[in-house]
């Protein structure tokens, strides 16, 4: 298959290029999250995604915050308020992420693991 | 978001779940290609992915075997002859990959790269 290059990175293909925008184990959970809720203050994501770390949920929004899925507003209040909310360019890969899950829901079946798990406790 | 195991590893959620199966750069390159041949020897995937080093593609196969995405058959001739195919199980993954790449496509657009690059190059 050909190559091309972008930002001097060379890719491979499209499914390549499309796993470096939204790939990683908490890109597609953030953009999933933003896509229930429309707006969320930065405490709020992480209370959802507990397990990751502060350090790792500030580096994914300010990638997906570079590569345009989120739009980040401060507003100018003490303590600072910080939220994000999806770009239209970040509404256009929910249907992607969709199609993943429930793939990933079809796996975890075969593997018998019930993926009602995933809606049974309760959120935060 | 609730999290359950598989095998002793620990996964968030069914994205996740998905991704540790056919993530990563080459699996699903490797599956696309199995999809369009039927029937691939090892000599022609590694033709097809020509970035792909020999330890790399051998491992990413035995892994598609191990998960159930691929069946290999190694034909007692001389010099062996070893052929891969995609299982029922490998078949069904096809759409989601298909969905990824429409989105990596249309990622490439938006960037200003042509997508049509990747049927430009005469497949070896």
């Amino acid at each position: 298959m050909p190559d091309f290059t972008d930002n001097g990175r060379v890719f491979y293909n499209p499914v390549e290029y499309a796993m470096h925008h939204i790939g990683g184990t908490w890109k597609m959970p953030i953009l999933w999250r933003l896509e229930k809720k429309t707006v969320l203050r930065y405490s709020e994501l992480k209370k959802y995604l507990p397990h990751i770390s502060h350090k790792m949920l500030s580096t994914q929004l300010r990638e997906l915050e570079a590569n345009g899925f989120v739009t980040r507003t401060v507003y100018p209040v003490v303590p600072p308020k910080v939220e994000y909310t999806l770009t239209e360019k970040g509404k256009r890969v929910i249907p992607v992420i969709a199609t993943i899950r429930l793939y990933g829901m079809e796996l975890m079946r075969e593997a018998n693991l019930d993926p009602e798990i995933i809606f049974k406790k309760p959120e935060p």
